[in-house]
Formats: structure tokens, C-alpha cells, sequence
């Protein structure tokens, strides 16, 4: 199934995609629900709940989509350098500060967070602040959604976890990522991780084996197969979880491929104009403007 | 004012402590804001808003304090090697694996958070699961309560953003934060966030100039001033808010003082049967068991 939060006539809801995606259902939820789109309905879900009913279907070109999970409860978890030639373009690149110590292909993944509130939807803005920083950078990704949470979960059992994905484009101010070491500060300006166009639950999307792709204004950037991830998903759970229990509806960024912004000499930023859209297999397109 | 929240006789509550440290009044709030601690109490008084009204007072002795803020709304934030002379133990212990880039001060500040659901309250255990990691180190720091949000604060209007103190120990799992480069999954292990004992408003705290002190088993391992930060309150929010819009209740911890167990050679780790006693002149003390 594909869940979706969405505004229509003027008020905000979640609903349940049809197949031929021409349509929705809104699920009989109430506004606090709905201000966390998908949340409540994964977390009802974990518990073993049945998805609330559905009203009449609107068709799809008639609602605004929102991001899937607009504010997520805490830090959207993210991994770095998990592709063998977009880790080789990154330590190439020069802005990354821990190439000396990680050398190109890190040996353990490599966690960093996203605040809640960088979260935008489809069609959103991606703001530069000029006086910020220039050196802004799309990284698409594919999204893990958990489903039931747990602590210290194997391999073997990790991809029961997973409820589904998303795509994520991980929208990273390169000198402020540079600078400061730790990432947490230039990959978390506001508007920096749209998010969308929906959740797709895991039986209908194998986030182990799908392409990743990414265009600027239509010129191709990025496109690989999360079969070339250096740690796959069931590794960057097991890790995730030694210590730190999960919950329902964390999401886990896994990566990007090769061919950001900053792989390119000289990098090539986005600025205000542009258009990025990232396209994942099974999931669909994610499209945002730069403002 | 001092506000904290605790368990009396077996319900959740948030109340005004008093001046002289013997009793507590709680404050009006439904349950679910009594689970969000102080939180929805910064967030009214953000907005201008008035306390809600206190009933009868309750001796402090015969209530279980626990985090004054429970469940922060996003992930901690929290500074690396803001103190010189902890700056360089971290650097000569080997664990620093971002040393060789940033050297033994850095030049701005350096960023990391904690996962919301490590933090907790006075006198709960920290967690030691040695399948994972037995290298637990204990960092003694001043955290800021942001009261106002906002976002491209300046450093001569940062401090009108601070509505108060408390104390938060940014215990760490020094193997974990040195292999994964990023220091997120180091930092929040379930536990890893004691808070407390309550927060303490600005005008009855100041924490530009107070002092830090850390004892472990009775043994002082840490005793600092606030007036030694590298980077001080306002450039740090100035930082922070320069990309980022920060809001009511946030927390920022500031950074721990020369002392931690990594520098000792060898190392003094905490372990199982050890107390950890954090003081912060002005506010007080959180001492949490290690099991």
C-alpha cells in the first residue's frame, strides 16, 4: 500500500493511494492525527491495530501532497558514504573531514541526523540563505520506514522491522558539513530533507534491490542500484539497534550515490531556479524546487 | 523559578519547586502534558502566556523527580570540545577521530545530538550492555533551555533566547563515537541522557559563569567554570540558529570539562555498582547509579 498525507480543500489529511495512483481515501483520523500524517498509522499498525476506515476517493490530482511523515518524533537518522564510488567522489572531493581518519570506504557505518524540522514535502522549496552558505547539494536517497521497533535486532531479523520506504533527498550545505566535523549543522537547515511523495509498504517495494535516480533540471546526476550499497539494510539496522532502541516510524536515510554536486570540478551547487527530482523504483518521484 | 517534573503517589506531575528546596507545588496540566515534563510550560511561556495555577505544596522528599524534560521534541543538541583543556585530552587519548582534521581546538564550533528517548531522570540507572561497549565515559555539562525560538540570532541577542539551565550528563560509548567517525550512535544509547535534577530560569542561573564539577564514586574527576567554554552561550546559538530555526525547549549541551575517563591512561570507565554525581553551582545536582 502507498499512504500519503496530503491538504484538501484546505484541510490536512493521510489517505491510502489507489494502485493506478489516479486516487485517494482519506482514513477517518482526526486533526492532531492528521498533523502527523503517516506516524499514527504505522505506530497503530506496530501494535497489531487495523488501519482505520476510508472515506470516498478524491482523485489524486485534486489534493496538495505533504511530506508522508512531516515532523518525524525525533532526528531522521542518516547514513554517510554507503556506496563504494560516491565515497571514493567524497573523499576526491576535499570536504570531507573525516577522509583521513575514515579513508575512502569506511570500515563501520557512518550515522549522522537530520533535525525533524528540515522535513518538506513534494513540490516544497529547498531555501538557499545566500548569507548562510552557496555550497548547498542534493543527495537522493532511499528511506527505510520501521514498522515494529526493538533494540539489539539481528540481521537475520532485521527486514521484519522495515514497514516500508520513502525517498529522501538529503540536502547538505557542503562547507558548513566541512567545517564544523560533525554533520548534524549543515544537514539540517530548514527545508534541507524533502521528503515523499508517499510511504510504500515493504511488500510492494524491495528497497534492497531498487535504482536510485537523480536529475537537476532534467540533466541526470545520480543513478544506482541500492544493490551497490557498501552496508545494506539489514547491516545499518543491526548497527542502529545495538544500542539504541528503535520505534515505529523512525526513518533511516541509506545513502547516496555517486555523482553530487561537489563530484564534479568544479561542484556543481544548486542555486535558486533549479529543480531536483529524485525517482526511486517502486516508490515514484520526489520534485522540488530551489528558491 | 525552579520547574521540575516527578512521580507523586504514582501519578506524573510538573510543579514549581520552592525557593528553599523542601517542598513542590504542582502545576494544573492534563496528563499528556504532565508526560512532556517542563516542555509545555516553556513552549506557554514562549507565547506570552501565564503558568498555569499551583495547588498544594507536596514536601520534595516524598516525590520521585524524574527529567524535567522527558521526551524532548527532537534530538539533544550537544557540543564537542567547547573547554581547551578538555579539547586536548580528547585529542591525545586516540579516540578523537576527527583530531587530525580539526586539530586540538577547533576553529568553530563542532555539533553532535543525542537520540530524545536516552534522556533520563535522577537517580535512574545508566545502562551498561557489555556486548556492546564497556568503554562508557561519563562528560559532566551545563545545558541550555531555549526559551524563545528563532532562527539567525545574533550573539548580542542570544541570551533573550535562553529561558534557563539544567544539567545533562552526555555519557558516551568512546569506542562507538571513535569507529563510526559521526558521534550520534556513541552518544544515545538507551540511557546515555541523564537529566536534571530540574530546570532553573535564567534569572536565578547564571551560566555564562558557574561552575562544573563531576564525581564518580565520591572522586572529583571534573571541576570547571563555564567561564573557560572555547565557544561561549551566545556564539553558540548564534551557530546553531544561522541555518537552523530553534524553538521553545530545545536543549544545548555545552560541553564537558577536562577530566573525562578517556584521559586517564589508562582509561577510568565507568562500570557496574559506580555513581555518577554531576554538580552545576545554581542549580544543583543528578546523580544517576551505573548498572
Amino acid at each position: 500500500m502507498r499512504i500519503a498525507a496530503y491538504i484538501h480543500q484546505g484541510q490536512p489529511a493521510v489517505g491510502l493511494v489507489s494502485p493506478d495512483l489516479q486516487s485517494i481515501r482519506p482514513f477517518a483520523l482526526d486533526a492532531a492525527q492528521c498533523a502527523l500524517g503517516a506516524l499514527p498509522l504505522i505506530e497503530a499498525l506496530s501494535r497489531g491495530e487495523a488501519l482505520p476506515a476510508t472515506g470516498a476517493a478524491v482523485p489524486l490530482a485534486q489534493v496538495k501532497l505533504t511530506a508522508p511523515i512531516p515532523r518525524p518524533r525525533r532526528n531522521i537518522f542518516c547514513v554517510g558514504k554507503n556506496y563504494h564510488a560516491h565515497a571514493k567522489e567524497f573523499a576526491g572531493s576535499g570536504f570531507d573531514s573525516s577522509a583521513k581518519a575514515g579513508g575512502d570506504v569506511p570500515a563501520v557505518p557512518i550515522y549522522f541526523t537530520k533535525v525533524p524540522e528540515s522535513v518538506i514535502g513534494q513540490g516544497e522549496a529547498i531555501r538557499i540563505v545566500p548569507e548562510v552558505s552557496t555550497a548547498i547539494d542534493y543527495e537522493a536517497e532511499l528511506a527505510v520506514i520501521i514498522g515494529t521497533g526493538g533494540k539489539g535486532i539481528t540481521k537475520a531479523d532485521a527486514m521484519k522491522h522495515v514497514w516500508g520506504y520513502t525517498i529522501v533527498n538529503d540536502v547538505t550545505a557542503r562547507d558548513w558539513q566541512s567545517r564544523h566535523l560533525q554533520w548534524v549543522l549543515g544537514k539540517s537547515f530548514d527545508t534541507f530533507c524533502p521528503m515523499g511523495p508517499w510511504l510504500v509498504s515493504a511488500d510492494e517495494c524491495d528497497g534492497t534491490k531498487t535504482q536510485v535516480r537523480c536529475f537537476v533540471n532534467g540533466e541526470e546526476r545520480q543513478n544506482a542500484s541500492t544493490t551497490d550499497l557498501i552496508f545494506d539494510i539489514p547491516t545499518l539496522i543491526e548497527t542502529l539497534s545495538a544500542g539504541i532502541t528503535l520505534y515505529p516510524g523512525d526513518v533511516i536515510a541509506t545513502g547516496t550515490p555517486v555523482g553530487v554536486g561537489i563530484g564534479f570540478k568544479p561542484p556543481k551547487y544548486l542555486k535558486a531556479g533549479d529543480v531536483v527530482r529524485v525517482e526511486i523504483d517502486g516508490i515514484g518521484a520526489l520534485e522540488n524546487p530551489v528558491l
